[in-house]
């Protein structure tokens, strides 16, 4: 039924559309359905009893300060403990580093800090959907630049930047959606060719501590940071995003943005206006699980996990899968890009697979653009496991062949 | 040190400056400081045990859900109950309700959801400083309507409404920052003015529950729903924002909004590009917390240790200030609201306060207009004990009497 509050809105938000995925999400969390379609860490390796310590620990020794007001920044000790101990092989100032409830809201308080109605941000083509969201409501328009299996291709990012842009968009490890990422030698030339132009880097790393069989490669703000000289405070132009929940759990909804502190300070003006200030007792109790080390063993844990379902997925997408039929190796990370042949409409397939009890999200949705392919797929690994994986994918088999078949059919018809 | 991201700010971030109360905050946080100046909850009766009990429970039975990503809307079990059982002593649809990360972002995502640049929002005079800080993002601007000692007057809110405005944003019950709350027949005249001119309200209440020693007073919401049928479905013009941060504790960042569906889809739409989802964590810890009627008995615990606070506060003012100073005298909540004699400006009374080591925030920075007072505080009586308010209230007359001497000194040396 229509209220007065109907014929209110904003322009903001009778532009937005739900997330595509999200809507398929509920679409395919039916109890049978095999759902590669999420980017849902695996809930059997939640470090429920280390959390459960931790809440304990906390209750005991810090409820005052956990449960009470905090500040917008981020509770301390855990600004602190990033600073000093992260994956980066960094260090950088508490005053470099806010917390966030979520990278999610890492993106949004961005698009708060910096993008007028209009601006232009350069994004990987195909890119995460949710940093669109983010930034379609504050009125952002997109250059993409392509990619190819080693991520990002210079020349193209090279390219998009002549038009200037308000801030480019990169994800360089195992990026969503298609689990490449961008070797040593390309990231060099893409800081040197975004310091050429002026334009500083969002980069958006949630999965790069789940890096399963390649050795560490330094990260752009880290390649960012050898050519300054900041003395001990973070002055470079890469803004990097990097969350608990890949590596702990997302219920948690902990994530950091770390930033020269001038950045930081305007992130934290337009966060008090957001929610005040991210949960003091999740802070608190992240801290409790995380400051021994908790990490450094628990993340073998994960990897170890996921190259089993990954090998798995990829072991079986190559016996059910001929000719025609591509995909991605990622190195770590939560998913695998597959190409289908031409025509099929992976949109039109979703259908059939869902009859089928499988998911998948269909490519379409994270491009950016009006380029969009119709004949890929994103394949998540990390949430079924190796039992259900193989017979997901098999059931994504029966799906296209009876697709295939239906197809065929209505053209002869017609 | 200047980097490219300084040249780059939105518009938006530009215009925004740092809460004052957060700033003055820090400044008052210091050990030996008797506050008065923030809205701080009473740490010693934070319900720490049932928290305690709550959390292994999620851990045992739950944790497979806690710890995953949830929907945008929030935990179906905690909007159920909340549909069910409330303290406005009404049945909503779950889909009526949406959680959020504390009430200060239900504030954003009504600004996302409803205002353009230039828009005008009608606000009481003083009013919630967050509210204003939260809409300025979207470039509010605000109507402000007098108040008195019964809250918003029916008048006044008649002739501001003549102009216009997007919605009505009013706390009804022991208003922040003065204390008043409107009584039934106020209440009745408001909901027939908005009526009459069509125009929507938020009613936002974070401190109804506390009410110490007044009947409860219907709530806007439940007035505006008397006018209407929805069917099981609220479907009025009121939207309401409830909060567990006063009833249980403000680090759990839990709050909900109550609005007909359409607009919980449309807010459900903001959350999901600002955030994501809120913890699934604390929602589920919070249901596990309240779900068997806890809050009902916690609140009598409030209730009285408030009341007791407020009481030795009212006392004390009593005791030291004569002629010339007055005060709200709140039947429930956090705040009094003092005016002092014309002659005192708040702002730089509040330097000698804290070198008296008192705290306490100036008026001036609740009013939202041009038309501002230079004379009165607001003083929290929920943060410290007795002890520390008689303490606090007298070393405010300290802060008073050099400030009077020196400011006398300074006149007639000019």
């Amino acid at each position: 039924m229509k209220t007065t509050w109907d014929m209110r809105y904003s322009k903001r938000i009778q532009s937005m559309k739900a997330s595509t995925i999200r809507k398929l999400l509920k679409f395919t969390e039916m109890e049978d359905v095999i759902s590669f379609a999420g980017g849902l860490p695996a809930p059997k390796i939640f470090p429920k009893e280390e959390f459960a310590k931790a809440c304990a620990r906390t209750f005991a020794e810090k409820s005052e300060v956990a449960l009470q007001y905090g500040t917008t920044g981020g509770y301390y000790p855990l600004r602190k403990y990033l600073a000093e101990n992260n994956q980066l092989g960094m260090k950088f100032s508490p005053d470099n580093i806010i917390i966030t409830s979520g990278s999610q809201q890492s993106l949004d308080l961005l698009g708060r800090a910096f993008v007028n109605r209009g601006d232009h941000i350069l994004v990987e083509s195909p890119t995460y959907l949710g940093a669109i969201q983010a930034w379609n409501a504050f009125g952002a328009e997109y250059i993409p630049a392509m990619i190819d299996n080693d991520g990002v291709i210079p020349e193209e990012f090279r390219k998009s930047l002549r038009y200037g842009a308000k801030f480019a968009y990169i994800q360089p490890n195992f990026h969503n959606p298609t689990g490449v990422s961008i070797p040593l030698e390309r990231r060099k030339a893409i800081i040197e060719i975004a310091d050429h132009y002026g334009i500083p880097i969002v980069e958006d790393d949630p999965y790069g501590q789940l890096a399963m069989d390649c050795g560490k490669v330094d990260s752009l703000i880290k390649l960012d940071s050898q050519y300054r000289d900041c003395g001990g405070s973070y002055c470079g132009d890469v803004v990097y995003l990097g969350t608990f929940s890949k590596v702990l759990a997302p219920g948690m909804r902990i994530a950091y943005m770390i930033a020269p502190t001038n950045v930081i300070q305007k992130i934290n003006l337009a966060k008090q206006g957001a929610d005040l200030h991210t949960a003091t007792f999740n802070q608190v109790v992240v801290y409790e699980t995380i400051k021994d080390g908790f990490l450094d063993e628990h993340v073998q844990l994960i990897r170890r996990v996921y190259a089993e379902r990954r090998d798995t997925m990829l072991k079986a997408l190559k016996e059910n899968f001929r000719d025609g039929y591509s995909w991605t190796h990622p190195e770590g990370g939560l998913f695998i890009w597959a190409t289908l042949p031409d025509h099929i409409d992976t949109t039109e397939l979703l259908q059939y697979a869902v009859e089928e009890k499988v998911a998948f999200v269909p490519g379409m949705h994270f491009f950016p653009g009006t380029h969009k392919t119709t004949n890929q797929i994103r394949l998540n690994f990390s949430n079924a496991n190796p039992t259900l994986i193989v017979e997901g994918i098999k059931r994504l088999l029966t799906a296209i062949e009876k697709y295939e078949k239906n197809t065929l059919t209505v053209k002869n018809l017609a």
